[in-house]
């Protein structure tokens, strides 16, 4: 993994004080927009779930990718992976019965939504998203997948920011991560 | 096509008045919890791009994905045919220098932006989203392209809904379309 997120990282272009002042963004359109950068990142995500010589794939039902970041990355594992994907997204967006989780943020809560129907009980799910920063939404993700039922495989994201340790929210539950700052 | 439309059809699922009264929302959440229906759909959306027997790949260097339902569709597209993505994005979201573009809704209006590094003059794109109705957003796309001097192949949707003749104010771009309504 080190080669290779070092060979990633000039694809992440920092922005400071975006959304907000003292925030340095991690912006990944420069990474989405080459080709190559794109497709390994994809193979990179995918790869501790995908059948290799020395372990069999891992059974996964459904791609869990959260909006709207997390569908950019979550697709391309379900189409490659051959799984369904479910999306959790901000509230009011779904048109069907959905259930809901509330989570703090810095200042303030947001709510996310998955439908009701989502996942039959005991369907193996991974989580996925662009980024691990404080790991609020990724676990309010995991919690309404625990409501359902779902049996989760784990959470695989592009990036984590160490430093907010969001890893030891989201424990026990396994973490991919491609690159780390 | 007609006959994986019929296919498909049982996967998308009508919920009336959503998100106002009177609208029929085309749901297609259970097409993307079905692995086997969202590996074919995947396929059906790219087939015009990917080289086949009778014809050779068409050129494409990005696909421009829309937020953030365009999202899902577009990036297992670029990572199957090996191009770049782009996101459009609603205005605010971007972290970078931004062009924009506003457009009509039935009340108001609304604005999309890219990145003004997003393509270089020249590069061909293609346009992704779930739906074609009226064709405003993805017409609004077409011009933040056009801007940035792209090439633009054509715009490819899940599900069109003909009644709205979205497909006239695209013209002359080919329009590639999996199921219509």
């Amino acid at each position: 993994m080190a080669d290779f997120a070092r060979e990633l990282k000039p694809y992440i272009r920092d922005i400071p004080d975006f959304p907000e002042p003292g925030i340095i963004f991690r912006d990944i359109t420069p990474l989405l927009g080459d080709a190559q950068a794109l497709h390994k990142t994809i193979d990179a995500l995918s790869a501790p779930f995908r059948a290799a010589p020395d372990h069999p794939a891992e059974r996964i039902d459904h791609i869990v990718g959260i909006e709207s970041r997390g569908f950019l990355f979550g697709m391309p594992l379900a189409y490659q992976l051959g799984t369904g994907f479910v999306p959790v997204r901000k509230r009011g967006k779904l048109p069907y019965t959905t259930i809901s989780r509330e989570y703090a943020l810095e200042y303030g809560t947001n709510i996310v939504e998955v439908h009701a129907d989502a996942i039959k009980p005991g369907e193996r799910v991974l989580i996925v998203d662009d980024l691990l920063a404080t790991g609020g939404t990724a676990l309010a993700a995991m919690k309404l997948m625990e409501t359902l039922g779902a049996q989760i495989v784990g959470a695989a994201f592009v990036i984590e920011l160490r430093a907010l340790d969001g890893r030891s929210r989201l424990a026990p539950y396994p973490i991919h991560v491609v690159v780390d700052y």
